[in-house]
C-alpha cells in the first residue's frame, strides 16, 4: 500500500456461513483491509459475535439483510459473495451496474435502480459462488437447473484459480472463485495436461471431504449423528463440481474430456483430499509428472510438491493456504498416482477469495495469508 | 448343535487386540460356543475385563501367555489365531502336529513336542492374520519380509471368503481368512470378472479404512491427534493387501492381474469403503453389474447390493457382519464405479471368522451373528 | 413365553427418529416380539429402510402417519412412545382409551372416538418422551410451556426406572421411561439418599452427553462442523431434565430438594457420563458408599459398580443396556465424586423402555438385552 | 523492539512434541523472534518438516539431541523448554549457569561445565514442565516422585500466569508456566477468591480436556481408537494439577485450601473446559461474580468474560490465545457455576509461553499472539 495508506473497504455478502465466516478470519488482521459491511439475511441484526462467538470484540458491523444496506456511504472498494448457488447472478449485477441486459432488467424496478446507482463505481466484485464459474451457458442451466441471469456478465467473469489466473485477475472487477474440489483437483493436473503428460480421457478424480464443504445449511445428513464414525461416497457421477473440472481440464487438454470425479463425506470439520488416478502419456514416467509440478510450482508460495514418499494429510494444511501434492508411481504399469490436499475453507474458498482480492488490489499476493497451519 | 449338546471349545490367542476382542463380543453370546482359552503374551495374568472393561463380568477365562498354555484338559476344538503377521505360522504348525517339514521342526525343541502333543486331536485352525493367505512362497517373503516357515501347510490352507469358499471350508483344518481390504474388495469384483464384465487390467480400488484395521499397537502414526480431523492416503502402490487382492482376482481373471489399491486412514473407529473403479468388458452397462451381483448375493445372508441410487455407507454395517453393494454408471462411457462397504472388525476379520467356524463345525452359518447394525 | 407362542404385537410410534430407530434395533431380535406398526409423519409412506438404511431387508411394516393407522386389525399389546416432548398426552389418551376427562375429551371429534374404539382393549403403553415423568402438574406446566392435557393418565402413569419400579411397571399400563440423565444420575444417588450417606442438599451433578440425545430434529447447533472438535455447556441451571431428577431424590430423600444439575454436550454419538460430587452424610466414608452400590445391585443384570480405582468409560457400555458406577474419595474431607456412564440410546432410552416392556408382559426382563458392548 | 533490530533468537528444547510443534507455529511468524535451536532427541538429525510436515519449509534448523548442542555461537537469548515433566531442572540449571547448588553440581562433570560456560550468560528460560510449578519442595516430591534438582532455582523461578504476575515475569529469568489445568481454572477463581466472593473451602473443579494435553507419547490410551466415540474421567482424587491449583487459590485466599478437581479426556485433539461450582460468600450472587471478573479483565486483550445467558465454547477458542470465562446462577440457592475454556496448547501452553517471553522481552504483550480463532 502507498503512503496515504487509505485501507480497502470490504463488504462480505452472506457472512453468517461458514466460507463468509473463514472471509472475515482473514480478513479481520489483513492489514491492507477494514471490513465495513456484512450481511446475512436470516441473522440480519444480530452481532457477528452472536452468529460467530470466535469474531467477537473484533470490531466488526452488525450483521444486516442485503435489501437494508445502505451503499452510499458505505463506499465499498470490494464485495465477497459468499452467498448460496444461484442467487448472486442479479446481485453481482446490480453490484456492477450491469441492468441494462439479460433478465436483470426487467426485475430492477426504480427503487433498485436507485439503490445501484448508489454503490459506489469501481467496486468489484470476488464471487465464491458457482454462478460465474460455468463459461457454456447451458451447461449452467443443465447443472444449476435455471437459465442463467447475466450472461453477459458470464464472459466477462474470470475464473479465479489464481496461480492460472494471475494476470487476468488482477485487471478484473469480477472474479468467479473456484470451488473446493475443482481447485484441489486443478492445480495437480493442469500442470500435466499442458506438458501432455497424461491421458485425458482416463482421469479418475476419487475426492474426499470435511462436512465444512457442504456449508451450514440445515440438513439432516450434515447432523452431527449422521456424519460422525461413518464414510459413503455422494453425488456419484452427478455432483456440480465434476462440469466445472472438465471445463478447466479441457482447456488444458486442448479438447473436451470427460473424468470420473466421486466425492466422499469425512467425518472431520475441515479439508479435502483428492486421490487422482491417471494414465501415462506420450512416454511419461511418475517421476517425470512430479518434475512438471515441482518446476511449475518451484515460484508459488502456496503450492508445494511434498518430498519423493510421503503422503500429503489435511491435517499439515489446516487453516492455511496450501495445497500439497505427492505423485506416486502405480503398480499397474503406465499409471500414475497423484494425491492433493489443502483446507477447503481457505484455499478452498476464503483463503483464495482473498489472494484474489490481493491480485485485484495490487498487493502482494500472500498479504494476510501466512498462516502456519494447525496442527494437531 | 445335535442333541448332546456339548458347546464347542475355543481358544483365542491374541486376545488383548482388536480383533481378539471382537472375536470374544460375537462368541460370547454364541448359542454354540465355550470360551475356553484366551492368550495374550503381554497382558498375561490379566482378566480379560482389565484389558478390554466391555468384556467383563462374562465369565471369561484369565489372560495367559501363550506359552504358559497347558493344553491337555483344555480339550479345544477350534482355535482362532488373531496374533500379529509373521508369528502365527510356527504355531498353527504345532497345533496341526505337522512339525515334521520346512523351518519348523528345527525350531520345535523336545519340550515343545510335548506340548505340541497334548493338543487335542483334530483341533481346527481360524487364522486371522495374514500368514496363510498367500498361495505363492515367493509373494509372500517378498511382502512379509521373511520365508514362509510352513510351506506344506500353506499347501492346505484355504483362503476364507466364506461366499467363495464354502466348501473348501467345511472341510478344511486350516482357513485363512481374508483381510479385511480384500473382503471388501473381493466381494463386489469377483462376480464380476467371473461374468467377464470388467476389463481386469484396469481395476482401480480406493478404499477407505477406520483406525482399528491398523489393530492395538502402540504407534504414533495411531493417536487420536494423529488421526483425528484429518485424512491421508498411505502405503500407495506397497501395501501388503494389493498382492493378496490380485491372487484372488488373477483366479477370477483366469489370467495373472495386477490392480491399483491405494488405502485411506479415516477419523473413525470401524468401517472400511472401497470405491471402485472398473471399465465395463464384453459390451456390459453398469446395470449388467448391478444384475451379477443382485443374482449372486441373492441368497447370501450378509452380502446385499443396495437399491439403484443409494450410496452404502459403512455406519449402516457398524457392529454387524454385512457387506453392501452399489452400482454406478461412470460419466465416463464404458466405465462403471461400484462401492462397498462392511465393518472391518466384524465381516473383515471377527465375524467372517465366526462365519468360517460355523461352516467348519457344521452349525447354521449365521449362527451369532445376526446382531442389526449399530446406528448412529 | 408358554407354549402357544403368540409373539407379542408392537407398535413404535415416531419410528424415524433415534430413539425409534434404536427400539426397531433391539426388537427386531427380541424372540417373543414382533413389530406390527411404525409411525412416522414426515416420512409417511417410506419404508424404514430408505430412512434407516441399517434397518433395510429386516420384515419391518412401510412407516405411516399416526392418523392413517388403521388400528382395528393390527390388535397391537404394546405401544411405545418415541414421539417429541408435549404431543404424546392426547395420544396416550386416546390409545389408553381415556377419554373423559382433562382437556382430551373437547377435542376428539366423533371421527376420533371410532378410532380410539378400534383400538384393542387393553393396550398397555410405554412412553419415551417426557410427558408423563413429571407428578406434579405445576412443575410439567412451568418447565414445558403449557398444561398438561391428561391429568388423571398422570396420577397412574409410573416413572419407569426399572430397578427401582419393578413391580409397579408389571402391573402398570403406563410407563413414562425416564430421561437419558435421569437414568445416569439415579442410579447412583438413590440408593445413597435411601442409605442417608450423602448431604442431599449437596449433590452437584456434571453431566456429559453424546449428541443422540438431543435426537434427529435440524437444529445448528447438531451439525458436525458445529458439534464436531469441541465441548460446551448447555442449559445449566435450565434442562428439564433437573426436576426430573429432583422429583426422584426427593421422594429417596423424604424431602423436597434442589441439585445442580449441568449436561455438557460432547463431540461423539453415543454415551452419557454422570460426574456427581457428593457431602457425605452421617459419618459415611466413601468405601460405604460403595458397599451400598455393590449391595444394591449385586444382584441387578445392568447396573455395575466397577472395581475400586477403576473409572467407567461411555465406550464400555456402548450399545449395551449397562450401567456402570464408580465411587471415589474425595481429596476434600466429608466428600466423594461418583462417575455413572450408560448408552444413551439403550439404558437410557430404548433399552430400559424394552426393559419395562419385558416387565410388563410377565417375560425375563433380559429378554432382548444381553448385547455384549461394542468396542471399539 | 527498537532500530537496530536485532531479533531475538529463541531455542526450543524438545520440539518434537505438541507443545513443542505449537510454539513453532506461533514463533515462525512473530516478528521479533529468529529460531535458531530445536532438539528432540528422539528424533535428531531429522528436519522438522518430517515430524512436523506443517512446518516444512520454513527454514527452521535441523532437530538435534541436546547433548549434540554447540552452544558457543548459537548466541540464544530465549530458551523455551517443553521438555517431559522430571527432566528439566538439571537442564535449566545448566542453562542459568547455577550448578553450584542441590544435586546438579555432582552430577556436572567437567565436560558439562565447558558446555555450560559456552551458554551466552543472560540466557532467560521460559519452561513449559512442571519442573518449576511447585513451591514447596516437599509437596514436589510427593507428587512427581522424585526430590527436586534444583531447590535454588525453584525459590526464584516465577509462575507464569502471565494476567497475575506480569511484573515479576517482566524482570525474571526463569518463568515457569502454568499447566493447562490450572490456567483454566485459576483464571476465574483468582480473582472471585480475592474478593471474598466465594468459599475457598466448597470448590469443585470439574475440567474436561482434549487429548493433545497428554502430549505425543505412545500411551495406549492415547490411540485414536480408545479415545474416540467415548469419554471417561481419569486420574479422579490424584491429578498433579490438583496441588498445581491450589497452591496459587491458597495464595490469593490468604489460606491453605483443598479443592476437588477432577479432569475427564474428550474426544478432540484442542481445547480444555473447567466448569467451577463455587458456594458464595459474604453476601455475593452470581451478578456480584460476574462483575468482579469483567473489571478484573476489562483490560486483558486474552481473557474475556462472555454476555450473560452465553456459554463459552472451546471451538470459539481454538487456536488462538483467549481464554472465555461465563458466570451462571445455580439452582441451589447461594452457589453459583462458572464456566472457563481455552486452547490448552495455546493460551494453556506455547501461547502463554509466548505471553511471557514477549513480558520478559519487553515487547507488548501481545505481539505474534493476535490469531483470530479457527472455527469450524
Amino acid at each position: 500500500m502507498s503512503g496515504n495508506d487509505r485501507r480497502i473497504r470490504v463488504g462480505i455478502l452472506g457472512a453468517s456461513g461458514y466460507a463468509g465466516a473463514e472471509l472475515a478470519r482473514l480478513l479481520v488482521p489483513h492489514p491492507n483491509v477494514e471490513i465495513v459491511l456484512l450481511t446475512a439475511d436470516r441473522k440480519a441484526g444480530q452481532h457477528v459475535g452472536e452468529v460467530f462467538p470466535h469474531l467477537a470484540g473484533r470490531g466488526l458491523p452488525y450483521l444486516m439483510s442485503l435489501s437494508e444496506v445502505e451503499w452510499s456511504g458505505l463506499e465499498i472498494d470490494i464485495v465477497f459473495c459468499a452467498l448460496p448457488h444461484g442467487t448472486t447472478q442479479d446481485i453481482v449485477a446490480g453490484l456492477l451496474h450491469e441492468t441494462g441486459h439479460g433478465l436483470v432488467d426487467e426485475l430492477v424496478v426504480e427503487e433498485q435502480k436507485d439503490l445501484v446507482s448508489s454503490i459506489k463505481s469501481g467496486v468489484k466484485v470476488i464471487d465464491l459462488s458457482a454462478d460465474f464459474r460455468i463459461e457454456n451457458l447451458d451447461t449452467y442451466a443443465e447443472w444449476y437447473g435455471q437459465p442463467h441471469r447475466a450472461p453477459n456478465l458470464q464472459t466477462e467473469a474470470v475464473y479465479g484459480l489464481s496461480e492460472f489466473a494471475r494476470e487476468e485477475i488482477r485487471s478484473s472487477r469480477l472474479v468467479a472463485c473456484p470451488g473446493c474440489y475443482p481447485t484441489v483437483s486443478l492445480l495437480p493436473l493442469l500442470p500435466l495436461l499442458e506438458a501432455g503428460q497424461v491421458d485425458p480421457h482416463d482421469i479418475i478424480i476419487d475426492a474426499k471431504s470435511g462436512v465444512t464443504g457442504a456449508g451450514r445449511a440445515l440438513k439432516e445428513n450434515m447432523l452431527f449423528a449422521e456424519v460422525g464414525e461413518g464414510i459413503h461416497a455422494y453425488g456419484i457421477a452427478h455432483h456440480r463440481h465434476g462440469p466445472e473440472i472438465e471445463q478447466e481440464l479441457s482447456h488444458a487438454a486442448g479438447e473436451d474430456i470427460t473424468v470420473n470425479f466421486t466425492p466422499h463425506l469425512i467425518p472431520m470439520n475441515r479439508g479435502i483430499l483428492a486421490t487422482v488416478y491417471v494414465r501415462l502419456a506420450n512416454g511419461a514416467a511418475a517421476g517425470d509428472l512430479r518434475e512438471t509440478l515441482e518446476r511449475r510450482y518451484a515460484d508459488e508460495p502456496f503450492v508445494g510438491v511434498v518430498p519423493d514418499g510421503v503422503a500429503p494429510a489435511t491435517r499439515h494444511v489446516r487453516g492455511s493456504n496450501h495445497c500439497l501434492i505427492g505423485v506416486f508411481a502405480d503398480r499397474i504399469a503406465g499409471r500414475a498416482i497423484i494425491v492433493s490436499v489443502l483446507d477447503n475453507l481457505v484455499k478452498g474458498a476464503a483463503g483464495q477469495a482473498v489472494q484474489n482480492m490481493n491480485l485485484v488490489c495490487g498487493l502482494p499476493e500472500t498479504t494476510g495469508l501466512e498462516q502456519v497451519p494447525l496442527f494437531p
